[in-house]
């Protein structure tokens, strides 16, 4: 409804779509009276932006989200598309040991897509920077036939040696930060036409990666680190081939959350499966020297020499590949 | 045709679209046996890149291209879609002042994609970025209902202040390098169903933007720049506005090249539009104090005291606005 008694063509009804307001009349609304981390040398609005690299380095990573792939605008308010497409990149700086500094985002969409869809796009994304300690520093909008939004996260390694997948030891243990099949748990739910338990859907919908996680886990001498967007075996499974390393994971040390446990029983299924092979939880597991596992890391299993391949309870578990986009 | 005796699935047959190969396997194919250059601290294969950014700052920037907006594949080929997105994102760097230092690509494509034309995206890529020093250090690939490429740049100042839009001063001299309206040209010659002549058509395929123009600019002491990208008109608009001044263009100064006024005159259509009003040629235009011009820099025209507006040959020109996207 029009707000005010400005004529049809200035009222809200009359500019509801992108198509609308225009590609930098969009752009002016999403960046208007933002604020900036200190990071932020020179925000958006120019050809580039600048960002700080304090120790002459910047870590970088691009991940993509694409409508009715990644997310269904009938299952999550567009706030929580920003949110975990923001989510998704920079938990990949967190897992380098890294903090995030910046965003930048790519964004395709139809002209007809609601000029509220977009700002709630944008403000998840800053508000999932921000939660960082990052501002979304430059972006680019053009016409396309879904919503494309593919975001690139800069960070700041302070210093440390990046945290590869390359540096996992035989003798060093596994150990685990943040949640593990939540996000599955709520896909599954909503797959099935429900629309709770709110807090298992919600992990579907926005990811709480341990940010803080990645740098403390280096400073404490991880000797490699992932995060967990494609699932615990699979993502550990690019560590051990990495690494060239056996890793070894123990199910007694993966404590189902009673609220995960309850859905598993209600949908009929095995909660262990969400745990071992559900994606997009955004926890960070990591390889560390035996006694080094900082505070908030629960040790999940162990590195050895020996054939580059993930055992489950010292057996190779069926069905342990991950989300791979294009797998048939 | 399969070109070995291997079994049917393992032929190229088999193997010709990305749903056939894989996320994973599309990305090992794409990344392998790539040079990088000394920028490149860690380049693809773990959850982010590390690039060297020897000023403690990183120049930054994002563009994003459709299928069927920005290019197509009946008039292009992939290896030039490729060089394309590149060339837009590098020429942003470059018009900071920076000199490129990676690229990272967000890509969105139907599963059905053949992997020759991915492989031809990336060698593009690849290619465009080596041209102007900077290596693919990152991306990532979904599946989506058209191809959507989002390319991310980085960049490196040297120690330099970054030159925006916004410091253009009453008396500068305004002055151009590179092409402009060569991609116009050819995307009208294309609109209408010729494909040739090649060079005019070739400039809509893969623009050349001067990159090294840009760092250059800014050590002579330019005062703004911006990169061509909507059109000679509409860029100079956001330097005004961004400046506070206003910018007169002199159409004597705007020399019509032979090939351009031929096709013209093939088409019946004035070429001095293509040349103010045509975008995605990547030149570079910029304001100095007047002396400080450099070589192979053309003088178009001066920065005034008055109206953010740009005035041709002392007028304000109908249809000057450049390309919106989502403009109506």
């Amino acid at each position: 409804m029009p707000t005010s008694s400005a004529s049809p063509s200035e009222g809200t009804e009359a500019m509801n779509t992108l198509g609308d307001v225009g590609e930098f009349g969009l752009i002016k609304r999403v960046t208007a009276d933002r604020e900036q981390p200190p990071t932020t040398l020179l925000g958006p609005g120019d050809d580039s932006a600048v960002v700080a690299a304090p120790d002459g380095r910047v870590v970088a990573c691009t991940d993509v989200l694409v409508e009715g792939v990644h997310f269904r605008l009938d299952w999550s308010a567009p706030d929580q598309v920003g949110r975990k497409a923001a989510a998704a990149n920079l938990a990949d700086i967190a897992a380098m040991g890294a903090v995030p500094t910046a965003l930048l985002v790519g964004l395709a969409c139809p002209r007809d897509t609601p000029v509220e869809t977009l700002e709630g796009l944008a403000a998840g994304l800053w508000a999932e920077a921000a939660s960082a300690g990052a501002g979304v520093v430059g972006g680019d909008v053009a016409s396309g036939p879904a919503i494309v939004l593919s975001v690139t996260a800069l960070g700041s390694l302070q210093g440390r040696v990046p945290v590869t997948r390359a540096g996992a030891q035989p003798g060093d243990v596994v150990a685990l930060c943040g949640r593990i099949g939540w996000a599955a748990a709520g896909l599954d739910v909503l797959h099935r036409g429900f629309r709770s338990p709110g807090a298992v859907v919600n992990a579907h919908r926005v990811p709480e990666p341990p940010y803080a996680a990645g740098p403390q886990a280096a400073q404490a001498g991880a000797t490699s680190m992932i995060d967990v967007s494609d699932g615990l075996l699979a993502d550990l499974a690019h560590v051990a081939e990495a690494s060239g390393v056996t890793i070894e994971v123990s199910t007694a040390a993966l404590v189902v959350p009673p609220r995960l446990a309850e859905v598993a029983s209600a949908l009929g299924v095995d909660p262990l499966g969400w745990l071992l092979t559900g994606g997009e939880d955004h926890a960070l597991v990591a390889t560390f020297p035996p006694g080094a596992v900082p505070e908030d890391w629960t040790v999940i299993g162990g590195a050895a020499a020996g054939d580059a391949v993930v055992l489950v309870d010292g057996a190779v578990r069926d069905g342990a590949a991950g989300w791979d986009h294009f797998a048939t």
